[in-house]
């Protein structure tokens, strides 16, 4: 069902206070349907609403609303339904919504709260962001090595409703060190008597907890897993990243590195175009355009001082705006053939020499073609041999031709080499925009034209 | 172990033929990392350790090799041992190899498969690329409605090393037809007597054998799934698509989407830029850079039909670079913002108002502001009332200044409507590439400001 006609029928409903039906419909529902629709009415609304669906779809509605929605609804709930709610959350999902509180409320909610549930909540609270720490979940379902499968299988039916993933099973020591894993399948073809320490795998996959989140994902995908889990510097069990996550994280990631890479500053949510404010996109975007407004300048400067030249020979200035845009855009090409590389894993600053002989021997031909082509266009010009103030139109078209190869080899190595050169200085290549790129190349490209019109033809 | 200190392990084994020691060595590292080291092999010697390593190290390996190696490895196979393989590779990895195989070694292959398997590899390989079809696996769980949970563990127990996942497991009618699913979470949890029938969730989310995969990618990540099930027109059941394939479908699409954006053709396997060869990176780019090359001298035409204007007001010059430079840089900003938030499923051509006017409200004051940034420099380049060619330095600054507010406006709303355009007229938004954008908006930024130029001074 679309979410504006579910939110049409929960406000016809909701006007109504015809509060079992809007329960009803909620229940059938998707929950992260429903939470869309809230999207469309004010906190005081929702909190009305969700008071009114029965605890285990309010759970599951609850995480899906924006965090600016789930924020805000937390803010007018009474401490005491928060802290019911905070306990019945995911241990993840509790944490960013606590993040995203008022200090007040925060402290307000904190002494509500059961002891191992507050002491979670801290430590969950305490790695930075982007970590994997700060995704993963303490809700993971763990096992000692020294019981059989089938004490094992009746244990996770024990405690299966509190755990986001039963497949993936971690077996810990006494003190909780990671010592292996098995998953459900494992534990359900095994013979029953066996022990969970035989059977499991001693070799797990893990990520410490102050590692950059994208690590987790890139094990994730790459061995194909439903969870990872992660440990701290002493190999404790602390928590799992899920598969769920890591798709999010993945999506979260690209939007960042496209937007950074088209010089877009500035956080919001991926897939949150409609619901940002114009003055948050505003302002996302103004600081770039201004200072590439400012250094575009330097081109200008750069044309009024040749502008003597360019009087003589007028032809020079229908190859400007060709001259700028191939060099913006096999420079953009190439950095974007790197960055996305890195961003995959496939290449690291150790491979530079070999990116920049690959990107010379793409980029040389390239420059040899479109030197040609202009010069034929300077030919159909003048003619093969009419006036081209005081120059021949060889000359004219050689000077062309050859400003042309050096800059779109230029450009192409400044692509390649911008994004690994930040990502020595431990940077997020992507930092390296496509059009600061784009204008850095022109004034590159507007010396080396000049310079080589004043060699060849002054 | 890092893929080269594996690989070299792998080769010195490998020619020393000591087969035991490269056995056991790829039986302790992980399949991908094994694959990846194969990839510093050429395919006869791959075929070679391939043929040493146990059957199950085999088949876990080989779908993680890169898809060349695959292929090349297949045909250098003896017909029966690679229908051994085959017969032993889950339904979707067996139809990717398959496809990439010459027709001749197909047709020896296909002789000496079991006629189901036939039949599978038949129907898999019937989907075009990119459907969900040609994504799935049928190598999924299912099971009837009538039977007991204990008995369905029982079942699930008996084929579970033949199947993707035994997490998601679907309920079939007689003639296959999708009527629910339980999880093996469910079934652990339900008591053993209960009916598959009474525990099953009757409402399943699920795609369409025809529908684009990334319908089904994005299923599993609204709705946090494990997998999604594939059901033809009549809804039987053909098939489901695992969270892992969704992961690397996300990263594929995503590398293509990007290299579409900035203008680089073709195709090819995401994270692969070292691998791909010099010649075929070429091919990628040099269709769009000369293309683009030629598309920027009609700005050079433009700029050459007003050159008596620019002589005369020489300052004119030294803001056509930053002219250039911001259309273009706000232009690839907003068409980054809206293509990203389509490929999300966030925005659609239906949204196209909503968008035009937020768009509109943002673009207005970045054009003031960066008109007033110009017309400062105009004054700062002449003084507040200094000759300027004949016109006053207020006029000059406010043609600049109003020229800029019209390209950056101008700019914006094409950047924001051609990919909705693209998206109403079935294309994939991401063929507007921002390189195509730039030289696009150089060319009606150059009309622009030779217009109001005109205009105000002449």
């Amino acid at each position: 069902m679309p979410e504006r006609i579910l939110a049409n029928i929960m406000l016809d409903r909701f006007l109504a206070e015809d509060f079992v039906t809007l329960r009803e419909t909620c229940a059938i529902a998707q929950p992260p349907d429903v939470a869309d629709a809230f999207a469309y009415f004010e906190a005081p609304e929702v909190l009305s609403m969700l008071m009114a669906l029965d605890e285990d779809a309010r759970i599951e509605i609850y995480p899906h609303m924006t965090e600016e929605l789930q924020a805000q609804v937390a803010e007018l709930m009474p401490p005491a339904e928060l802290a019911r709610l905070f306990s019945e959350l995911y241990s993840d999902d509790r944490a960013d919504i606590y993040r995203d509180l008022s200090e007040e409320k925060q402290q307000e909610v904190m002494h509500l709260l059961a002891a191992t549930e507050r002491e979670d909540l801290r430590r969950l609270g305490s790695y930075p962001e982007g970590s994997c720490g700060s995704e993963m979940t303490s809700d993971y379902m763990s096992l000692p090595p020294n019981i059989s499968t089938s004490q094992a299988i009746a244990r996770i039916r024990a405690e299966a409703p509190d755990k986001e993933t039963i497949y993936y099973c971690y077996v810990v020591d006494k003190s909780r060190r990671l010592v292996g894993m098995v998953t459900l399948r494992d534990l359900i073809l095994a013979h029953p008597e066996r022990l969970v320490g035989d059977i499991m795998n001693p070799d797990v996959m893990h990520v410490d907890v102050n590692e950059d989140q994208e690590t987790a994902t890139r094990l994730i995908r790459r061995y194909d897993l439903i969870a990872v889990p992660v440990t701290d510097p002493n190999k404790t069990l602390v928590g799992i990243i899920t598969h769920d996550d890591a798709l999010d994280i993945v999506e979260q990631e690209h939007t960042e590195d496209l937007e950074k890479f088209m010089a877009i500053a500035g956080e919001h949510e991926a897939g949150a175009y409609l619901r940002t404010s114009v003055l948050q996109h505003f302002r996302n975007r103004v600081g770039w355009i201004l200072g590439l407004a400012a250094l575009g300048l330097v081109s200008g400067y750069i044309v009024q001082s040749f502008e003597g030249l360019l009087v003589q020979f007028a032809v020079l200035a229908t190859f400007m705006p060709m001259l700028a845009d191939s060099g913006g855009n096999t420079g953009s090409q190439s950095a974007t053939l790197v960055i996305r590389a890195m961003a995959l894993g496939e290449v690291k600053p150790r491979h530079a020499l070999t990116i920049i002989s690959k990107e010379f021997l793409i980029a040389a031909p390239l420059g040899i073609l479109l030197g040609l082509f202009a010069m034929g266009r300077v030919f159909a010009f003048y003619g093969a041999d009419g006036p081209a103030g005081g120059a021949s139109p060889l000359m004219v078209g050689a000077t062309v031709a050859i400003a042309l190869l050096c800059q779109v080899v230029t450009a192409t190595l400044i692509g390649a080499l911008l994004p690994l050169g930040a990502a020595r200085l431990k940077l997020d290549p992507a930092v390296i925009a496509s059009p600061a790129l784009t204008t850095i190349v022109d004034i590159s490209g507007l010396l080396i034209f000049f310079t080589t019109a004043k060699m060849m033809l002054a």
